[in-house]
């Protein structure tokens, strides 16, 4: 990893795309840090990973997003959220959902990875707006998911905010490389903490 | 207010730019309203509004910014909390920030103008990820201004989206052109429901 032979290698095969959207993700992320952001075109990337230009634009509308994921962790908060056990007070759902976020997002191996992405989004104004919109766009889907739960409007307002800090949290404590904790464990525990703080308000 | 006339008048005073940065604001928002973000120059704003592009240029970074008001808001907020009495809860200081808001950025007959300023942003994407960084800077000045009370590092982090999450639902109330509740008054109002959803979450 890092200077590309690997997935050049892989361009016979770029007909049928395997992963293609993991394959984007990693090549941008290492030109991202190599070159910087500002400094790296979608052509780039493209030919990094193996890939056209079509192909990037069938999965990413534009370069930032390529680092966002294209609305799977969105996915897997609502659907976690929908599939809650009926008598889960709203944060519990939350933490049902947070379960599914580590399990299918972030598994262990995946933490040096995304200590890498978020340093390259700290150091780019542009990445860091794109982060607080996706995050903002995280919240009204909890929001959704909590009212069809029969949730009623502020109380779902308010569990997606604590939710998603107790998110923020657990993820900067996870992707912090001396910790050994699953994201799953680490979120429940944020997420007791962060409840316990509100009396403290 | 819309055609630029009057604008254009002042400008033989322009040497002395009184108020630059809310003339210029209110020259972006018409030009916005009138043929949409993507379609205005920063030189087309600095022209309606009687002044030259490098006045712009020290008050904003980018044609982006001047919606958002250079750090107005952080001011009042960050004064708000460390001037709070000493006893106030977390949260106390937070109203009272928003109380000094509500006099300085929010008066009445400032309502109609943030209904403009808000529908603005909202119908473009650049716009939105402007307003989702600056919520983001918000909060971590927030959170900072309660640590220098002593609030400990997790309750300041809850306290501070509790807090921007009763600015924003007071913010929506406060600028329904039906409501006549003052800013301030509905802000206390809401931190009291945010702060009961708490419970219930």
């Amino acid at each position: 990893m890092g200077d590309g032979t690997k997935s050049r290698k892989m361009s016979p095969m770029a007909r049928w795309q395997p992963h293609a959207p993991e394959r984007l993700l990693v090549a941008a992320l290492e030109l991202f840090e190599e070159r910087g952001y500002e400094n790296t075109t979608v052509i780039e990337i493209t030919e990094r990973a193996g890939l056209t230009k079509s192909t990037f634009f069938r999965h990413f509308p534009d370069k930032r997003e390529v680092l966002f994921g294209g609305g799977t962790m969105t996915g897997l908060l609502v659907d976690g959220i929908d599939t809650a056990p009926a008598g889960a007070s709203p944060l519990e759902a939350v933490a049902h959902a947070l379960d599914a976020i580590g399990r299918e997002a972030f598994p262990s191996d995946r933490r040096e990875f995304s200590a890498r992405r978020s340093a390259v989004i700290a150091a780019n104004p542009e990445l860091r707006e794109r982060e607080a919109l996706k995050e903002l766009g995280l919240i009204a889907s909890m929001i959704d998911a909590l009212k069809r739960r029969g949730v009623p409007d502020l109380t779902s307002r308010v569990t997606a905010e604590l939710g998603a800090l107790a998110w923020k949290i657990a993820y900067e404590r996870w992707r912090d490389t001396t910790n050994r904790d699953d994201f799953a464990e680490l979120a429940r525990r944020t997420l007791t903490e962060v409840r316990a703080a509100t009396a403290l308000c």
